[in-house]
């Protein structure tokens, strides 16, 4: 039976700390607060609004939503963007991806006030990442897979971790954010060959896919320690990460759920890091 | 035996490739051109300098050298630079690096138009090298590396590929460019618990380290083809790379020399992105 690493507890305390701070912000007259744009009603994106709300009030941050159409026409979204750089009152900017397809999203990355860029959207913030610096801000998921594993004591100096997954919002950053923590980082994707037997000896898994229950019992050990990045919807809804959790659980020794597990610490990293951004424009 | 990678080769065919654009370029009044910024006279700058000069002749480059003193004052050398941005005929800029200590070198990267930016020095360059775009330019020595491995016809696809370095001019760029050919990517360095073992089922391995003759045979598969990018200087003041040549030369299938490996392609690799820069200026 495996530990089973619950998103919950790490998220309380991450809004315990960031009351804190908040109390702090407001004592000089800073109210903490992040727009949200979102064009049209994904059904993601006003699930994972809800949850940012709900975090939001917990922590003590104010919230603007930009709720625009979802066939917004290109320089619309750009005013948006400016006006919201422009804002003082304003410290982090959260826009829903991926833009539907009239938007040239790599354009309104460019335009987004890097400061601004709480989520890992700008080649400020990516840069950062890359370097091992905390110039901007990492994607808040992977981000959020560190905290966990930083919550629970799980030794990474040295570890051997093991990425699946190359993607720009959580392969590729928790490789480099892992990197930093010291641990051996291998990064496997679709073109990897026997990827089970080279996730195998990890000790650290991290499983950001996005295909449903595609890590099996013989991608782990009994020491393993496995981070879910992955939010997959069967054809009855369910929600299902990338790990094969009932056959896997019994035979590692922690593992995150899904739902339950990161997706739950998410919303606290993107409160921190708008905490985090309205203290370095008052500094 | 192994076969032995020989960098001129690579470099022969990357510099017949050049004239046929610089020819194009200066047909069309344009004369593809260099800054070197060296501050003193540091032996290893001198000697790359030296090389630098020569590629360039074959290749049909003009090179401008800023030789300047080594105690430079930092606001001397942001003049230069900026000098360097605002002077249209100079294509691309060669900084050697460690610079001296009372510069600030984030600084410099920060001025240095990402344009002429033809070695991986600034952000913009080093976040295109992240992303997989071809937006900026890779480090030269990462970016020599893959060339050798493509010219050999080395399989990356597909292939295990184990880097012994992270550092920003190499470890890190060559494992994202390697990535970006779709190998899976295992990044080592001196925290990594049983290193060798960590190597040895490597398809492709990249020595970047910086410590003379640390790749053993313990390191090594019949199969291995291997890349050599240290440069050690041993007590007799010979070159050495950061494999035990003579031991692990007889047990792989490939492995770059040093010298006459790394190094000698990567003055062919400066002078493909200065083309390329006065290409992208142009246009």
């Amino acid at each position: 039976m495996a530990q089973v690493l619950l998103g919950k507890e790490v998220a309380d305390v991450l809004t315990e700390e960031l009351v804190e701070r908040v109390a702090k912000l407001k004592a000089g007259g800073v109210e903490p607060s992040l727009a949200i744009v979102r064009l049209g009603n994904e059904a993601d994106d006003l699930s994972y609004e809800r949850g940012a709300l709900n975090r939001a009030e917990k922590a003590g941050v104010k919230v603007k939503v930009f709720d625009l159409p979802r066939d917004l026409p290109q320089e619309d979204l750009e005013q948006v963007i400016l006006e919201i750089n422009q804002d003082d009152s304003l410290h982090g900017c959260l826009i829903f991806r991926p833009l539907p397809g009239q938007i040239d999203e790599e354009k309104i990355a460019a335009l987004l006030a890097p400061a601004k860029d709480i989520d890992g959207f700008t080649d400020g913030s990516l840069v950062g990442v890359f370097k091992g610096e905390q110039t901007g801000f990492a994607p808040c998921t992977a981000e959020a897979a560190i905290a966990i594993l930083k919550h629970y004591n799980v030794n990474l100096n040295g570890a051997r971790a093991v990425v699946l997954g190359r993607s720009l919002v959580i392969g590729k950053p928790v490789a480099m954010m892992l990197l930093q923590e010291n641990s051996t980082v291998t990064i496997c994707h679709s073109r990897t060959k026997e990827i089970a037997k080279a996730a195998k000896d990890a000790d650290v898994l991290i499983a950001a896919v996005g295909q449903a229950k595609m890590v099996t019992p013989e991608f782990c050990n009994p020491g393993q320690v496995i981070i879910d990045v992955g939010i997959n919807v069967d054809e009855e809804g369910k929600l299902l990460g990338d790990v094969d959790y009932d056959a896997v659980e019994p035979l590692v020794k922690a593992i995150t759920p899904v739902p339950r597990g990161v997706g739950s610490v998410t919303t606290s990293i993107l409160m921190k890091h708008v905490v985090e951004a309205a203290e370095r424009a008052t500094d």
